[in-house]
């Protein structure tokens, strides 16, 4: 094939170097290059590329390996790089607009106002610098019950913004530990008379931007080493009636008047909820993305090795590549198709999020606009567990398939399930949200049982549901591996099961509710048997749909269908198997053969993808200086690579400080030693 | 009742202080003290509040909040420890054999003679510092493939040990990094003429005790850090035609003359393997024991921070304990329930280890030694999976349960989850090790299917199986969700999923070699679907029948016995749980009621155990000085402990060193800042 077919110009996607991965490379049923201008396009390709040369080639972002920083070293460098990336400037304004994806993760939420475009330009200066602080010691996911008041003065036209005890001290919070002059607080806002207005933002000076010393009656400081992401210095603040002008109210959701009358455009507390979840699923669907990326890194490092350590063999002479057993196809290979099904969807849902807000942006207050933010409210509680989780999980089978160089930090999969982990937890809690999702799906099914509505979304996720009576009475009807290659199979399962799913859980809620419980307690006891694999079935049954959908389109370059096909049946039956329990106990399985049709045809597409695994990894991995583990570097020189970054380590053959330490002062073992 | 019923004397289980976690305790069902007596008996309470106490009055072992110690710090301060707890000589070597569970874990597998008798005295005085040295950069489950060499030289009766190249230099090795003055280096033994005899072990001297410095021809150094563990100095060496005496060779398995002619007390190579088959089992019973050991701290933190953390509840003024949500139960109960069954399989299965170690040593060469030898190398093999992997999903379960907290390095989860990993991949690869136990079921199978022979072991654990036509036919006939609240009804179902597993993986071997595979393939292509849940169903099996008998023999205190059924029920069900899909597939499950009454068992026995959760935790947790978790601490003040010891964490209201650099040489942003 002409270069130009298979992937522009070689300077955008150079070949690989010659080595031990040639073999598979040479085995692959697609070229990579074509199938990386599919799914990135050339302008992405080209955004990356300008990206990571100019990191390459700057000093500052070298790699040191097994360099053991200390905390305030690496956070030190942490910030001096934060600042340089400002410096590359990278991305104009006029970019963003016109390719949204582009700023993936960077979409700055902004509560406030024009008064307050002075500060958004001190940021730009980096003259100050901001954090967000909502969570506190004592209250994370209850945010109603953040305790921190912002009582209004009017004699000073001032707010005083005051921390009632140490469990009510913002805590958690991003950049606040040493860097932040300047906090975005979370408080209740009461006017004279005792009103409470529930939270409110407010722009809070916390340190000197000169001296970064604290502001009098602020007393803030860090929280300590995390898990991970140890480059944020994350903290808290305590505040002793500090007063700050009445203009620091972020104003956008309500606003005080100098007299001190509150004033907003929404008429009730719930409109003004509804109309923040836009920024809360912007963070969410912003971790799907980081998520994903963490798991594509990961996959490439593990695979890029099971396709060059060889253990054992058919003969005790021919070791073959662990790649080979199909032990560690099925470990890994799912995965590999996950990152493809999810980063696809991933991108989907933010071109949704970016209709939703270019909506609010423009001042649409129709029903669709309305409905719309619910769907993608309820798409991103769900998809931000679903993954954080397979990104979770994903890690550690590569960690584990990795073997023991898994475990060596220089290789890197360490760092990326722990900068994974919070994913999990921020942003909300991942049971927690999963309730979102599935109170969206219930509150629509008691809209269609009561009002006799029509399930109908925007963006269709829901729409399918209209027929579940009749997909209710559908049964599994493949009945050889050969048929059941395909995502059309799990699609039909899937559809079946978030159905089932939906009936059982309005049934028990109903149940539950009528046998005396409360609302609160009711819904409570349906979340573990019911809600959770409801909300978790509708959002992957969604990311199958759009995967599907998109791998099936006619654009789509023939080389390419089949091994997409491939990606897509693999994530869609794999996936599906988790929940093969539910599918013979609601009826749509019966029979041995069901289950074993699916448990085989995961593990033929397995067998199927395994010599497409490393150039699939070739699209997705950055280059070595990024994915930066000795064991995943496109070369494949595993051992070379292993054995030259050990010895580059400092100190690696140099005796330890404290040598003298081990012949002096010789203990005497008393008993054991007498009984020698 | 009294106090000494209730658990002896007070100065042995001392009263908790006061504090939030007051109200579950007076609603436990049974007395924290009785079943710490009956759980680990009085000695070992002695025992281990001796250790305790020693240690939290001895600076070296002071803990020191947020240190952020580099590696070698880390280090040195790890070997003075390490040092100082050889001084403290907490036991006796009469105590080793009166009580061998003391030793658990510190068993050191000889494989020498009498002549080495003089290294193992200078292991004890501290004079020199051993490890052990056999996997390579290239090759560690695959231990057949080692490649480093031993050459024997009659004319100076020296081996020469000598790596051919870098990939071969030994590598991970515990202790090598730094520390070491000697190593038991595997290599292949080959006498004059190139005759080989596989790998041996010889004690090799690679530093000198003095300095510390490296031997001639040897190079040794320091692998780096890793994802956990970083105490250990895990290190490589290569070795250069490096010449050790004749008697270097741990002649147990194998011996030269000073001629240069082998000899060994075996008849055969596989012979030889299998008399080690005792050490392997060895190093994964002790690894069982450390997994379960991070799990126990790890409940015990999440658990007594889900008592005392209060979010949401049923109405806006009132918070409830995180504990009483049906959804934190299910995330966290199971695993208390699996510290309790996995502990005491632990126990017990070092119990039957100590009795194969002495047929050893007494020399027993009878059939059933050897049965004994394979039925322990079994369980080991299935045990130490099922173990460190409960383990890492437990303490990662942990961790999100937590919240944010959860991930604050302080808290301690992290350090726990990173020091547990190992434990899915030294002595053995997780999924590799389960071949070995489904290749002992299946070769049980064909001895009984070719010659008839009974199912008997040993320890019991496959004679179940001689019933297995007859088990086969059983249903799952238990309809009310009273009727399943017992373990019993887990162990019919675990015996009727064996013995499904068990012929389904026997079936499918033979099939796939009449279909032309090699025995090599054949149980490649066995392993995921068949093998695998095979070996993990029998030790689940093993560990329900052994804790259920545990729990029902007379002796158990009546006070006791209901917690401890719903203990036991709770962790067989809720194993069982996870093979709801086969239970379905082979017919053993049918219709919907089957399912849902498995699910609603796991639930209801995690509502009887709520109340029961934290004095279950004040059983099994160490004294706060060990636990050493914020959130976790014994008098549950959350919120007191955690803001305290973030206060006590060094600099933590100091400026970073760094901050001059924040006001300095500001950027000028060029596309952004001209555009706002």
């Amino acid at each position: 094939m002409a270069s130009t077919v298979e992937g522009g110009d070689t300077a955008l996607l150079p070949e690989f170097p010659r080595g031990p991965l040639d073999a598979y490379r040479a085995r692959a049923s697609f070229s990579w290059k074509e199938l990386a201008l599919f799914t990135e396009g050339e302008g992405m390709l080209r955004f990356k590329k300008t990206i990571f040369s100019a990191l390459e080639n700057d000093p500052l972002f070298a790699r040191s390996p097994g360099a053991d920083l200390s905390l305030e070293k690496y956070r030190e460098l942490n910030f001096l790089r934060c600042k340089r990336i400002f410096e590359y400037d990278f991305l104009s304004v006029e970019d963003m607009f016109k390719s949204p994806l582009k700023v993936f993760g960077s979409a700055v939420y902004s509560s406030g106002s024009e008064r307050h475009l002075t500060y958004i330009q001190k940021i730009f200066r980096m003259e100050i610098f901001g954090c967000f602080a909502l969570t506190e010691l004592s209250h994370g996911s209850n945010t109603k019950a953040i305790r921190t008041t912002a009582h209004y003065d009017p004699a000073t036209e001032e707010f005083i913004i005051h921390s009632p005890d140490f469990e009510a001290a913002k805590f958690w919070v991003g950049n606040m530990g040493k860097t932040a002059t300047h906090a975005v607080v979370f408080a209740k806002l009461c006017v004279p008379g005792d009103q409470c207005h529930g939270l409110h933002p407010f722009i809070v000076q916390i340190r000197d931007p000169k001296t970064l010393l604290p502001m009098p009656g602020v007393m803030v400081g860090d929280i300590g080493k995390k898990l991970g992401q140890n480059g944020l210095d994350n903290g808290f603040a305590m505040f002793h009636k500090v007063r700050v002008p009445r203009q620091s109210l972020l104003n956008r959701m309500g606003d005080v008047t100098p007299e001190g009358t509150y004033v907003s455009p929404f008429k009730d507390v719930r409109q003004r909820f509804g109309a923040s979840l836009g920024s809360l699923s912007s963070g969410r669907v912003s971790i799907v993305s980081l998520a994903i990326l963490n798991l594509k890194l990961a996959v490439a490092i593990a695979l890029r090795f099971s396709a060059t350590r060889r253990q054992f063999g058919p003969t005790e002479e021919e070791e073959i590549p662990v790649l080979e057993y199909p032990m560690q196809q099925w470990r890994l290979l799912p995965y590999l198709a996950a990152v493809y099904a999810l980063d696809h969807f991933s991108k989907s849902l933010f071109l949704d999020l970016v209709e939703l807000q270019r909506g609010l942006a423009s001042g649409d207050r129709s029903a669709r606009q309305a409905e719309l933010g619910r769907e993608i409210h309820a798409l991103a509680s769900a998809s931000k567990p679903l993954a954080s989780w397979t990104t979770q999980q994903g890690i550690q089978e590569c960690r584990e398939a990795c073997g023991g160089h898994g475990y060596l930090a220089m290789n890197r999969l360490g760092v990326l399930r722990d900068d994974n982990d919070p994913n999990c937890t921020y942003e909300g809690d991942n049971n927690i949200l999963l309730q979102q999702t599935s109170n969206y799906l219930l509150g629509l099914l008691a809209h269609q049982v009561h009002d006799g509505a029509c399930f109908r979304s925007p963006l269709k996720s829901v729409d399918f549901l209209d027929a579940y009576p009749g997909i209710l009475d559908q049964k599994f009807e493949v009945s050889s591996v050969a048929d059941c290659l395909d995502s059309a199979v799990a699609l039909a399962a899937y559809k079946w099961l978030v159905c089932y799913l939906l009936r059982e859980t309005y049934q028990k809620l109903n149940q539950e509710k009528r046998s005396g419980s409360s609302d609160f307690e009711a819904r409570n006891k349906c979340q573990v048997s019911h809600g959770r694999p409801l909300a978790l079935a509708f959002v992957e049954l969604t990311v199958v749909q759009r995967f599907h959908e998109h791998v099936h389109q006619p654009s789509v370059p023939p080389s390419l269908r089949a091994v997409l096909g491939r990606l897509s049946a693999l994530y869609a039956l794999w996936s599906l198997s988790r929940h093969a329990a539910l599918l013979y106990r609601g009826g749509y399985f019966s029979g041995e053969q069901a289950g074993e049709v699916l448990e085989s045809a995961v593990l033929a597409l397995c067998s199927q993808l395994k010599d497409d695994a490393v150039a699939l990894v070739d699209v997705i991995a950055p280059p070595d200086f990024v994915l930066d583990s000795p064991i995943g570097r496109a070369d494949g020189e595993l051992y070379k690579n292993l054995w030259g970054a050990v010895l580059q380590e400092s100190k690696v053959l140099e005796r330890a400080s404290w040598w003298p330490e081990f012949s002096v002062n010789k203990p005497v073992i008393g008993s054991l030693k007498s009984k020698l």
